[in-house]
């Protein structure tokens, strides 16, 4: 199908497809026809495709648009140096500077060049940088339609501006272009030399990735699942979430088989499994999902894990006192028993307790390792939730039944 | 504190802040310092405020703002008709239009006097419109910078663009700006008159709005609680999900009481209690996440309720017959008894079907009836799902006991 567009609308379909068929589209083509169709395409946007290749073929794709033109490769091998996640990775190095020293009058014409050329899409600011290439200032477009030809750049440019080095975490320069209402920011090097600039439609991709990311821990799937059709490859990227899901029910059940001379005297031990399982997993979940967004606006950091921590006990102690209470209450008139009701009413205490202090301080510490927070709301804590839960319950229950019953 | 700040820093500081704050600067404001600072800002960020007051309290700041500027207080008026989550919603009325026989000079001289006024804020593009102010193009500001003065709107002006209904759900919206990478976009009427537009910003605002919703129906907390610091408030946003979820569990707990005569021929039957509620959970999970963020991005839609379910049962078959392969071995290995493997084999297998059907259904049923699907991930759903994969494994399991035990 692709192969029969122009080139021109080849690229912008390439470009604007989701990452399943972009994939689908890039296994098609020949690497001459796709060399033609990054070079025609935006350089950050060309390195996300390239990013995805083996090194062999992207090697094969960069010699071909080698022949085309080099500065073109090599700008793109410049791309691919950096990391994915980083402002370097989703930069494009392609940009308007001026001279701080040149006028509006030059400005002007160099913005219309480049529009001929027809090389630079959607242009908010012109960089503004000093002889060394090092960025001192924005002039926005409207700069070139409201002031005099002859005003110089630095006399009219904006010098309040924000900027991110090229190796910020694009989840961090997101928020700063959502802050403060950004369409651009400039990207500079240790030196503060302008190196790229990052677009709000950049952003508005980085934001989805990340949503996406988020959802594919907290569901346990992999990212590819979002946009997969393949019932087999479902099955391939479903299954090792389910099966260690299985193992940590078969971990539960040696724990409760381990406890069975408490069961035997006490059958209905075993009807409060559920309760404690689901209620350890949802308080655990209300403050990880808490955590985890917070940490994701730069609301909160993991160094304050204690501050963070004590006010979550806190709202586990009340909110824990006041299903237990409850529970307590339900547990007594249905099987007549006061002392049984307690102690189920204890256990779910503890275990809201203990659940809420893994669901807040995994996130917190899983952050402060770099590695993502939202990990903490998927099965493998959720498992090790319900087998810490079991212990605390059973362990209880046979304390109990050893000095009471 | 806001109180002491110059008017146009404090309305900078309201426009940015987060809800939360936001809430807690407007309960301190005299309603005529309020009014002030709603006058100074962005009349979709003044109206998003008004929003969240009592009908009083808007119509007290509406007479505050009338006094200074009748025409402010009737826009702020008009914007408050429109539901908050639509393109209405979140449209700035405030606009750069100019008619399509105009020339590039009168936009021009447009554009400079609106600049000078520092009414309209972020002008990408001028809106043109014929002589009934039916929308019909639009002029990109670089159209003033690269054509001559003399030239025809109508001849230069993009026609080919895209616009959004005001009645329209803003997460289309959002998709539509995400899609074709736009920095604003025109807002029409049902006779395509034009009304507002909607700019990149407001879309990061609209995407993060979207994420909060979506994590706090999954973990069963308000969206309040992302901001939430008392902890008074934050046991009172969680505890009422907390009380379902054990409610929930005390169902369960009268199911498994129910088969109290099976489990006490087979107490090993309570050893797999939590295996089938995690499985269960899990594999619903998995489905209704991809539902739900593939609703999101406009890639699937509910009336294909059948395809997809035909497709994640396929997989739910598969991935279920893994594990209740798996399952079935370790159990006929550890109890010494493949009946009783199979068994549990056998519910594992059914719990995770009916934990697909249900998972995959309930999203797009929610969508098709206009209420969040990520409702479907919630403490609501896991805790039903919880109850019905006990009946459906506790039912097969006495069914066995009756015809082979």
């Amino acid at each position: 199908m692709i192969n029969s567009l122009p080139l021109d609308s080849a690229s912008v379909v390439l470009g604007e497809t989701d990452e399943q068929s972009q994939e689908d589209i890039v296994e098609e083509l020949e690497s001459e026809k796709l060399g033609q169709l990054l070079d025609e395409m935006d350089s950050d946007d060309a390195v996300d495709i390239l990013d995805d290749l083996e090194p062999d073929d992207q090697e094969e794709i960069l010699a071909e648009i080698d022949k085309s033109s080099k500065g073109r490769a090599d700008v793109l091998r410049d791309l691919l140096q950096y990391p994915e996640d980083t402002a370097g990775g989703i930069m494009a190095p392609e940009l308007l500077t001026v001279y701080q020293c040149q006028t509006i009058g030059d400005a002007l014409s160099l913005f219309k060049e480049a529009n001929e050329n027809d090389k630079i899409e959607d242009i908010h600011n012109i960089f503004v940088v000093d002889k060394h290439h090092i960025l001192c200032g924005l002039l926005p477009l409207k700069s070139l339609i409201i002031y005099s030809n002859r005003k110089l750049v630095k006399d009219v440019m904006n010098s309040d501006y924000q900027y991110v080095p090229v190796e910020e975490d694009q989840e961090v320069v997101a928020h700063i272009v959502r802050k403060y209402d950004l369409y651009s920011i400039p990207v500079v090097d240790g030196d503060k030399k302008l190196v790229g600039r990052i677009t709000a439609d950049d952003i508005l991709d980085v934001i989805d990735e990340e949503a996406i990311e988020d959802m594919s821990h907290i569901a346990g799937v992999t990212q590819e699942e979002f946009t997969e059709e393949s019932v087999l490859r479902s099955v391939r990227n479903r299954v090792p979430w389910l099966l260690i899901g299985l193992f940590g029910g078969i971990v539960s059940a040696t724990i409760i088989n381990f406890f069975e001379d408490s069961l035997k005297l006490i059958l209905a031990l075993a009807f409060f499994v559920p309760v404690v399982t689901a209620m350890g997993g949802n308080a655990g979940v209300q403050s990880s999902a808490i955590i985890v967004k917070r940490l994701a606006t730069g609301d909160i950091h993991p160094q304050y894990l204690l501050s963070r921590l004590s006010r979550e006990i806190q709202i586990a102690f009340l909110n824990g006192l006041i299903c237990s209470t409850f529970l307590t209450l339900i547990v007594t008139l249905w099987r007549g028993d006061f002392l049984f009701g307690f102690l189920i009413g204890l256990a779910l205490f503890l275990v809201i307790l203990i659940a809420t202090v893994v669901g807040t301080s995994v996130p917190l510490i899983l952050k402060s390792l770099d590695i993502d927070p939202a990990i903490a709301m998927g099965p493998f804590v959720t498992t090790s939730n319900d087998v810490v839960g079991l212990m605390l319950y059973l362990g209880i229950a046979s304390l109990f039944i050893k000095f009471f019953y």
